[in-house]
């Protein structure tokens, strides 16, 4: 929500769990937890909790769309009973926001209840739905945990275990997943052969975790244990972790914006801290597209890292620009087209004092539309600026994403319809540049990547229905 | 909630449908015939509907815990946009009120979109779900809908069309089913071969209605046209109503309760009126038990056209003895036991001046507990009653009913535990009389009716979880 | 609410007071008086609390728009602790609905905190407010009950004791008030010298209280004690009754309409029953206006005493014609003018088998705008009654009331501007009569009661600013 | 709400005006002005509006706890119809959190109707409040502004106008003030004779406006005309602004509070910039209190600019240590004492590869209790963090404010009770520098200032019931 105004980006979900082996409760775990990791989706939340040692092993669940601070309150969060849980926020795009496609997903089959959290996106769900539905299954949401949930299930028929039978539904999936299981007594995770999108275990005392990024473990105080491994399941039971695989290790494709632009600052995933990823980011830009100026600055939140990066490889001070309002919430009015302020005027508010007089080189990690940074450099310029140079810590934007990234269509990217000069004028930027797609290896050493949404190279597949769909627009944005 | 104040009795679901074949929105139809079966079910309400001309053939609808009123306000119900539409009231029993239960229940399978609506409850539906799991099926509720939804998207592989589904499917369920099922272009309404619940037909202009009762027909200005039959399948296209059988007719078992207390006064049911039933049983008890007394009078609202049909057949006259608090909602703060009111003081007071120094007539659907019409009594003779004589319109309740009606456990029946003189000392009247069994026939000339509450004869199946619940507890209760 | 749409009438407010001079709190007692007054005004609910024992005296409250059902949970209701406490149910017109009007009013002054709950209408409230605005005043709300507080905290300067200023400041107002006024440590009680609304002492062990109708009492269990006198102030303290006057008794003037409809049938005004008033109304008209007819119906609720009392004075035989849908809210959609059904048949429905093919005579307790009377004629004839003779318990509605009822404008009342055989012809009934201006007071024998809103004498004066509105529309309505 | 849960102070209240005379509704340029304000006051929010050319020159208003998101949909603000505007955010203290309390403050008196929003506190309220209540006034709320409003209403009955009115009824106040004061054509801005809290003067177009802050004037596109000066009184009317002075100058106390932490980074107060200010602190610190350190951090958000100004005055590189979580809300479930996870913990994180096996210099605006700054030193220490050296950009917080700061009592004020070593052991720091009184004069050069916070110097008065409360308390704090 907050971010989206900015940058017209979306990112699919963020995903937790939480084990404790002396018995505990869990749900203020998970609650802090998903509250840390908030960033990554807004449109709702949820937490589900079984006490393994109760006779029922019932599931107790509370979801409701909202932020996490709205959907829970100290009565119903006290009121989830349970020492294993799973819990998820959730990002969605405008027409699946309903309170029905919240997580976690919660179903009873043959052999009892699972709740199941998932960030990411299939890219062949549709053809599950439809081989499924050919069996008479009946679908009640439009989530692709319901394919997967149905998947387990069925396999769970003839499976030994419920980790079994995670491991042949995942099998079957194509496209972006970090799951999150809670059976009546195993915690299971399990992330895509391709690891597009993060997942990682944690201790504290006798309780495991799993969490979509390291950072919400440092919030309760947790300890890192390691990252889940692109390909891997990890079932966690009597207070171990089992590890298995979905399939043998292939090449991998993590999704590099986790890097550049979602993951917290302060996370690190698979060994790779997103903050030296994005300082890194600044300092090749600062060497390959150097400029004359007197103030390096970032636009919060996500472009302070690269920033500071710019501003340490190129000896040019850092400064602080903006004052960014952060009470923006869900229920914010936008101003209407026309009207007399604007959303980033109501957000980001340039300080005078810093700027005035000054050569600014302005670092931000992506162009989309490209009208919040157009605006944003006006306000720079009002404000006294005498030059702005525009460094963007990303390659353009070029191509959609099917893996969890809600990327707007090619009619929205600017990138993909105009030249960079076309660009620089369009918001009316003193220089531009971006980063080389020959660069973004070194944000991530030893890691591999998936850059499609750079170079249309769609190594997770493609969803049967979007195949025509791959193509840039032909027409220019209009600034 | 209202009625469960006074009775302690449930009623399980109201159902509605509307096919309106000149195109236009039908949901406002929907919300005034929910708003008229609302008696039947408190706990929650929704509406939804498809545009049959629409390309999509999508389903929109909106559901959520609470009354017609509450559930609904101006904005979701002008959103509701589409010619053929299914509506539910429900009501549910404590463990179940939930959000996810709400109907109607819609699905994505094979063939498209279905929403359905169900009154009734299936006495085999352990059963089936345990059948639908072992071919993988997983369940998000805890409703027989769902379950009936997964029969007929079965079905539905193999039918030509989706009533013979309908027709396959409900080839399978045992027990209580009134159902409306709306299909992208098809409304559907089936009724269980013993008939327990009600379920017509409508029709104004060009629109086509299926009730759960004939009053909510009134309420929209429509025309009755006729009763779906037991075992009957409706299916409503093309302005016409084609009709097909489950099976062949078999003795029907129509609950003699709808006639006695559920359905409303207005309504008429299998071509007999519920007001004439009514006012039949109080001339019954006129006749069987007659009294010597000044006033007769009813309890509101169901006992009233019971006290009415005593006051003509005994010639002793009617009277107005109480005021009824009609503001009692779903948030009444019911007071505690021992406190210094009670929920029927809230709800019912007497009018002094009618029933003073008179010897009253009493007339009540049904005991239940008896405290209520214990509290009833009292506050008669309080108000300076000289004598107080109970008839209730109604046999004792000694059985669980498992087609729809919430009646407690045997602990709570006092007829389970305690001789008819019994009952009368503890509830402080002068005399007591109940309804004859052997009288029920009389009440409905001509229909087979279920009497399982007050016989046991339970012709509908009993769930299999239940079957060592029949017997009466053997503890008297303490009034 | 409810009311509203049958008749178009409403009432303004109900109020209620209780002093436990145990200790124990009392905020339960008024909740459940409250809801006993509920149909007194469905707009605002609020009760305020004293605890007499505690240091600080002060006053805690609660108070919002909505039923007493709606504003109060178990939370609220629990906070509220003390043994002395005001409430109020207010009814007001569109234009004032505003939160910052509900009551009771509580102010801090010179003495400390007083609390306060108004029913009526003052007709000087303009010039009061005019002079208190000379002196400095500053109102915050649209209430009387505002210019009350101001008039007591001036008194209170000069005054021994509250309850002098409450005297002295009652001798200024003028039209109609039932205060109930909570001080730190008295609960006091104030009706008008005419006596237009009513108001009445109860007790319930070491409790007093206060309430708009006796009613009230019964639903917590008090017993009623007395009736306020018009023009008397009660001061409750140490378990004392202690009594003086405003001023010198004069010819009072109690609102007859509080007997035709606004009260419950169950209470007792002055020491006239509302039911006795009811009847004999509908027995007058029997004499009066007798027709040959074969079953006698009142309208629900408020003409149901009347139909009894028709029908016990003709001898034709009491039917119950009518089912009333009892769900009817605040959030109630009103159907649209032309829209498929109407608000009438939403709310009442015809029980077709009691009517049909008799003639009937129907009686109601008035008519304003008469488009509801025809609709109720047209479903009685739609269910097959042959005739429909139409009688009114009250006579036709004239002028406008300026203590405490809320009339529609001339334009709107149909008798101000048609013929009764006009009215006739307009409602298409077979005839209409009305209860005539010299059987009134047969109603309430040997009081004195106001009938300003039949005749246009408005004994307790006119708000300046209304003087001119006096006169009759000449505008015919159109049904 | 947010920035407490860090620091444990409070500000009282944001206010806003606007008039626009080609006669355009203003309501949504004060939403976005509030909504640039909150950061002043999370608790409530309020707008009302008037049509200077309106018949009735009536106000509309709306106002309720909660942010200005949360308060106000675009229902409301749409209905919100009026060219002149007056807007407040409110902060509270636990016991007058009422929505009886929000703001802006609505009356009608001799002259119509008066709508005023306030900042800042007065010091002899309560005998104002006294004075007042032995005229016979009475008080609805606990605010300063209803004093405010009833000493107008009184004055303007023998003023000419209401400017006037104003100027004689803030002649009698002391303390703190700020007041926005909406009359039916007129728009009047007053600031206390010390000059407490700021207020200044924009202008778009024929839009004139009245702000806390100037940075709300950026956020809606407006222009810095100027600040009211203190003691000034101006009237804006007739697309003019007319300037009068409530009492010739005297020697200012501008709170020094609002530079060091309260007011936005981007304002500009009285011809000083907050940025300079803040970054000037940290130089000074740098300057007075140097350290051999690695690398200088601030604590977000207040602590950013100190830290840049101890960075360039240093040398020692700048780096962003922390992640903060934005989401922090009102209704955020603050984690139990013992819990497993803090406040800080969730709100804050460390950036571990920025801090690991350095030597920091971490600079914050104040110290109050102290357990959250100890936390933070600890998350750094255990983030790898070799040294952390504390700087404080204020000196040390030893005595209460009265002019609408809310700070702890003493025993919550760590320097009040223990020396600045034992602060240090206490926080674990390795040193531990405040700034010194002497130096804050060099923040706002030029500038006289409130240091009462620091000193006990109350210029602008004690309130008579505080005056035995000044004293430091005289025991330690045990961290």
């Amino acid at each position: 929500m907050t971010k989206e105004i900015l940058t017209g980006l979306g990112e699919e979900c963020g995903v937790f769990g939480a084990y404790d082996f002396d018995g505990d409760d869990v749900a203020s775990y998970i609650y802090y937890g998903l509250f840390a990791l908030q960033h990554r989706g807004q449109e709702s939340a949820g937490i589900s909790v079984t006490d393994t040692d109760g006779e029922s092993k019932n599931v107790m669940y509370h979801k409701d769309t909202g932020l996490v601070n709205e959907v829970f309150n100290k009565n119903t969060l006290n009121s989830l009973k349970g020492n294993l849980g799973v819990g998820h926020v959730r990002y969605s795009t405008a027409g699946g926001v309903g309170r029905e496609n919240a997580q976690p997903f919660v179903i009873h089959y043959q052999k009892g209840i699972l709740s199941m959290a998932h960030n990411g996106n299939l890219t062949n769900a549709s053809q599950l739905k439809e081989e499924l539905s050919q069996t008479g299954a009946i679908f009640q949401t439009n989530t692709d945990s319901e394919v997967i949930a149905y998947l387990i299930a069925k396999e769970r028929l003839t499976s030994e275990t419920v980790e079994e039978a995670v491991k042949s539904a995942t099998q079957k999936l194509a496209g972006a997943f970090s799951l999150v299981v809670g059976s009546p007594s195993k915690l299971i995770g399990a992330r895509d052969p391709l690891g597009f999108r993060p997942l990682c275990i944690g201790r504290k005392d006798n309780t495991l975790f799993l969490s979509s990024e390291s950072a919400a473990l440092d919030t309760i105080g947790a300890e890192f244990i390691r990252d889940v491994k692109p390909g891997e399941i990890v079932t966690i039971v009597d207070n171990e972790i089992y590890s298995d695989r979905i399939c043998p290790p292939v090449a991998e494709a993590r999704c590099i914006f986790e890097y550049i632009y979602f993951a917290r600052t302060d996370s690190c995933i698979d060994g790779q801290s997103v903050y030296v990823s994005r300082t890194k980011a600044g300092a090749i830009l600062a060497k390959n597209a150097p400029v004359e100026a007197d103030l390096v600055v970032g636009v919060p939140e996500s472009g302070l890292a690269a920033a500071i990066g710019y501003s340490e490889e190129s000896g040019i001070p850092y400064g602080m620009a903006f004052y960014k309002n952060s009470y923006v919430g869900r229920t914010f009015i936008k101003p209407k087209q026309n009207e007399r302020t604007s959303s980033v005027q109501a957000k980001l508010n340039v300080i005078r004092e810093v700027v005035k007089g000054k050569r600014i080189v302005m670092v931000d990690d992506s162009i989309v539309r490209g009208t919040t940074i157009k605006n944003i450099v006006k306000m720079l310029k009002n404000a006294g600026a005498l030059e702005v140079h525009v460094r963007v810590s990303s390659p353009p934007f070029k191509f959609p994403c099917y893996y969890g990234t809600d990327v707007p269509t090619s009619e929205n990217l600017v990138a993909c319809n105009n030249s960079i000069e076309e660009i620089r004028q369009g918001i009316n930027a003193d220089s531009l540049s971006f980063l080389g797609l020959e660069d973004l290896q070194e944000l991530c050493p030893g890691l591999e990547f998936c850059d499609a949404c750079f170079t249309g190279n769609h190594r997770g597949g493609v969803p049967k229905e979007e195949v025509d769909m791959k193509a840039c627009s032909s027409e220019k944005i209009v600034f």
